[in-house]
């Protein structure tokens, strides 16, 4: 297989096999995928990311479906966001989608994507699909899926759709660290409570209530909105968009929403910030990763097995022998000097 | 408030206060937890485990309230294990009952347990009852619990149940840390599967169909028996228990079920080798969390804000900012040498 800096020079031409190994090597984590994302770093790209998150059979892959078709066509800007140059690439480009589903025994590995629902964009060279699932370390999805969208964003693509297969704890945050998060509810008693304790009010820039053909509809629209008033909310406060997936009603409306979004984060400045503090979040994991890998180095030592073996046999108590495990690991210098 | 080996000296000559005292340092965590402890792992005890776990709503409490009158009746030896010395203590003693509920927002505090369920043993000062949730951090419950099993030994209780309230990670983590872990099931189709999925299958040493005074009862015997037909086992195989906790029926034989696994464990001298690697896990967790809190501390000395910054602003990836970071933190000298 090519070195990764080839890869990702034929990605940049858009060799959409090349693309697919480069998001292989980024999924399964080691040196390769530390130097791909060391090449995505360099050539930042402007891809916006629209998380799309909400319980199982809420109809989120169907929303998807259509919304990668209402991406291609409209794109994300107007035309006088573009002639003052403020919005980067705008319009019709390329779509991307991430699905991301931690619990799956599947990474990975198809092209076009191995998802029934979307096959409808098989044979459409503008729409890249992949699955994802954890890389097989603690915190994996969470350090590769911004690895991934910096990778889609450094070759070009300007919108990247981060979707979730259930809420789990990993898949909100992963969903939440988009730039915009829209939370899919349906109608009927009970689910925008739901939501709520899943922690997805706080995450949502958007709500969509889907299957609102349905009775309740309204009842729903009305338990989402009394959560709002009682959460603290910024200067923004996250519309509720009603759709029916099946049909592609109400899509026109979410993109607009969408749009909205973007355009207030813009005009006040916070999207900037918001990545900012989703780098320094990913400092965080990564330095955590790191750790945990030299604990298990850590534990090979000659030393290490020593110290194991006098708590194993109850003559070191664990606290202790951590104690000593770790005064061999770590040490901070008292004025936190450090070459940079 | 007396120092902790004051609280110890008390607890060790049965007073109650001191002993939910000592508990609630351990669910704190810190320096306190710490030297509490250091004390219990001077006197180690003779305690027994028994983990209780399954879905919420299988009747896990009436259970559990029906072994404590049976554990304080029958004791876990018999009479020739006892003139053998092998068992150490044993006999209607002390009963103590950890319930586990990572998410309750309410820890520890109440001497006699929070718990309806249990309150007809509330005047029973040979019944030691307590709710714990997790410490502020991540992991805490899986160092608490030991913590407090190895306190409630050290201060001569010779039998400790621990109950979960649901069957989340955690939770069926530290029920599987028992020395004997029961599963508890109800009759009714895909119980047992829904158990299997959950991961309860290979940590059982015994599974209990409770409720089993209903329909169904058989076929999930089935299901069960033919799970463990088709998983590995050693040399025990898990017996299955049938139970009614509303009405006590079959409580006696699940007793028995719980002696013999003890017996087994004994006999085969796997109880000291699977306490061993308890311990060496433990010892993993606790350098873990001990990592955790030096991440913390590194990001904010001058160089870790510096850092930082750099990476919010883009002028570093984050994997370099973390190489750099990790540089001044790490030290594993190559020969490995460690102070013992």
């Amino acid at each position: 297989m090519p070195d990764p800096s080839t890869l990702f020079e034929s990605a940049g031409i858009g060799d959409r096999v090349a693309l697919a190994r480069l998001l292989s090597l980024v999924e399964r984590g080691g040196d390769e995928s530390r130097s791909v994302a060391g090449l995505a770093f360099k050539s930042p790209g402007e891809a916006y990311t629209v998380g799309i998150t909400g319980a199982p059979g809420a109809g989120k892959s169907t929303l998807t479906d259509h919304l990668i078709a209402t991406g291609r066509q409209r794109g994300l800007g107007t035309a006088d966001h573009r002639a003052a140059g403020a919005d980067g690439p705008v319009g019709g480009g390329q779509v991307a989608v991430l699905a991301i589903d931690p619990s799956s025994p599947f990474s990975g590995g198809a092209i076009l994507g191995d998802r029934v629902r979307m096959q409808s964009h098989a044979l459409d060279d503008g729409v890249f699909i992949r699955s994802m699932a954890t890389r097989g370390h603690l915190g994996g999805l969470s350090v590769a899926v911004p690895d991934a969208v910096r990778l889609l964003s450094a070759v070009g693509v300007p919108i990247v759709f981060i979707e979730t297969v259930g809420v789990g704890q990993q898949e909100v945050a992963v969903a939440a660290a988009a730039d915009t998060t829209m939370v899919v509810v349906n109608p009927g008693w009970g689910d925008a409570v739901q939501a709520n304790k899943a922690g997805l009010l706080e995450i949502g820039d958007l709500f969509v209530i889907n299957k609102a053909d349905r009775p309740d509809t309204r009842e729903t629209r009305r338990d989402l909105e009394l959560m709002l008033d009682l959460t603290e909310l910024g200067p923004w406060r996250p519309p509720i968009v009603e759709t029916v997936a099946t049909t592609g009603d109400g899509i026109d409306q979410l993109w607009e929403a969408v749009r909205r979004h973007r355009r207030h984060l813009l005009d006040e400045g916070l999207l900037e910030e918001i990545r900012h503090r989703r780098l320094v979040r990913e400092l965080h994991q990564i330095v955590g990763l790191h750790l945990e890998e030299q604990i298990g180095a850590l534990m090979e030592t000659e030393d290490g097995r020593r110290i194991t073996g006098a708590v194993a046999a109850g003559d070191l108590d664990p606290y202790a022998g951590a104690e000593r495990l770790l005064s061999s690991l770590l040490s901070i210098p008292d004025d936190g000097s450090v070459d940079l």
